[in-house]
């Protein structure tokens, strides 16, 4: 596919003005925008503005609120559980970190668990959040189930990302991944290829292992069965159960601990996505004075990273790096954006009335 | 190899007396043997009494230290940070979850990073403290670095487990597992038995994948490199790179938030262990309503269990339902130990002097 690179300052104007056509406020416009575009900046295109389309159904779908106004049902100076009332993930996201950040500085610690939201981009965003602060964040969100527990032909439980940040030099330790053993993304690359799905990933209808990437997708779609597997593949023999009950575990702290929907009830409704997120935040002061908790972390992963390679590598990368690496090269040479998208983009911009200013 | 069944009450009785030997106060001895043998009944062999001779070996060797008494090195109503002094990691252990139960009794959440450690058995046994409690449990634990991370060729990281309990009808939650693909154990097992890996287990002292369990257990012990794949593999193809974060995040939240050793230092001192724990206890019922949360999670594992069986399979679980059952089987037909444990338990009966009843 034809990529064309802009500048971030470039889309995000774009962004911003789409934003603003769905009646987001100013700052709104400016948060939705932050996140979507961060995903571009660290190399996770699938989360960045390619999604944009997704938004923009959402929102015409009457999924997304516009103007939700997201409550507060349950709060202790340590956690809390909001009503996202629809609102818009991003949106949401942000001020549920904000609030646990602000309950770990006071309190140490904070746990806000969120129902009734939308997809808010990557969860790793929210994490750096924390990171900025000075503070160890965690972040989780369930999703439209599509990973199929170990022994099942069903999916049941959503891609699942857990993130977590902790701040260290050069590099923050940055962990965000899927608890599954790919994204859908993933799957629909190779589809798009014409390609063999390597073994472990997908499932078939039967709960069979499945290379057919179409196959695998054509089911996921018309909810026919199969799925992705767990990280460990669909076996007990690669540690299947354990991406299984990771999986599980994000359901816990999302969906069950806010008293929303798990990932197998996501989606159930046609007007409402219901997905549900879990925010952290920690002094790490809390277990001793920071500046050494930091250097000891930054040393650590510093020995991880020049630790012998194995024959025929070159590198071995701590968690963040990449992310750390891509955002450096996509501030200087500009967010690679891909023909099809840039149509949605045009199109988007059309039914806003305003000059997507990308050609 | 030659199993045969003891009741329960019997090797506790044994357990018991072979503590107290090495000096161990009542209550000790009764956590000590409580801990091992919750391993065998929840069907976790290699945690239980067949390791009874590495406590043994440890103690002898002064890297347990029997009469030792934790300092609290930080603290805060949310927090604490325990330096265990060396001393017996299951002593130490359920101290500090009971500490972290308690702070979650009085602030809703305890947090408690521990320190200068041993090993403890299995993590799954402090996270059901807190379940007993009813509050979530979560504990990690580091151990000697027998992990390659992603493109590497040296182990850096341990097995390093995660485990997280959460009260539900009519088993708990109860997930344990290592962050690598398999534990040490199971490749122990392949290599009695004279079976070929399965691919992607095992790293050779190159980094290249290595299906001779023998050459992986002989390059582990003598420190050539290699070692055992993170879970999702020793690529990123198959999510490596996940198992090798979530291991690594195990090390942040125990050798490093504990000023301790990290699994790359663990046994770099001929007489310290200086393994780091991790133990957190939440009341959920900073969340909502606790009987409606737990109702909640209780009918989400359920629908997981009777979803849609894989073509050929009868059963889907979820985390704990194995271990219940075990546990409650083992408790009416006895504990199965196997011959070589049998020889290694009179060995040490004998060498303090006691008849180890076990003919």
């Amino acid at each position: 596919m034809f990529y064309k690179n802009y500048s971030y300052e470039k889309v995000k104007r774009f962004c911003i003005n789409v934003f603003a056509g769905y009646g987001f406020s100013g700052r709104e416009c400016e948060i939705i925008t932050d996140v979507l575009l961060c995903a571009d900046l660290f190399g996770t295109e699938s989360h960045g503005i390619q999604r944009l389309i997704r938004y923009h159904t959402e929102i015409g779908a009457g999924m997304v609120n516009v103007d939700a106004v997201p409550d507060v049902i349950h709060e202790t100076p340590v956690s809390a559980v909001i009503d996202a009332n629809k609102g818009m993930g991003q949106v949401v996201g942000v001020r549920s970190m904000e609030l646990a950040i602000k309950k770990a500085q006071i309190s140490g610690i904070g746990m806000i668990s969120v129902r009734n939201s939308n997809h808010y981009g990557i969860a790793g965003y929210y994490t750096e959040m924390a990171a900025e602060a000075d503070l160890m964040g965690i972040c989780m969100t369930n999703t439209e189930a599509i990973s199929v527990p170990t022994f099942g032909k069903k999916a049941m439980l959503g891609t699942n990302p857990i993130a977590l940040s902790f701040p260290a030099d050069p590099y923050n330790l940055l962990f965000d991944a899927s608890t599954t053993v790919v994204t859908r993304g993933k799957v629909e690359v190779y589809n798009k290829n014409e390609k063999t799905l390597p073994d472990g990933w997908g499932i078939n209808s039967d709960g069979q292992p499945c290379n057919d990437a179409g196959e695998v997708l054509k089911n996921i779609i018309e909810k026919l069965g199969g799925g992705i597997s767990p990280l460990g593949g669909s076996t007990e023999l690669q540690g299947g159960h354990k991406g299984y009950g990771l999986g599980l575990i994000v359901d816990l702290f999302t969906g069950i601990l806010s008293s929303g929907s798990t990932s197998n009830h996501v989606n159930d409704l046609k007007d409402q996505t219901d997905i549900a997120q879990f925010y952290m935040a920690v002094d790490y002061g809390l277990f001793g004075e920071k500046k050494a908790v930091k250097k000891h972390l930054s040393e650590f992963l510093d020995e991880l990273r020049t630790s012998p390679k194995a024959e025929g590598q070159t590198r071995i990368y701590t968690h963040g790096e990449k992310e750390a690496e891509s955002k450096k090269q996509k501030l200087t040479e500009g967010i690679p954006i891909n023909e099809r998208t840039l149509d949605e983009m045009r199109m988007i911009a059309k039914h806003h009335g305003i000059d997507p200013d990308i050609d």
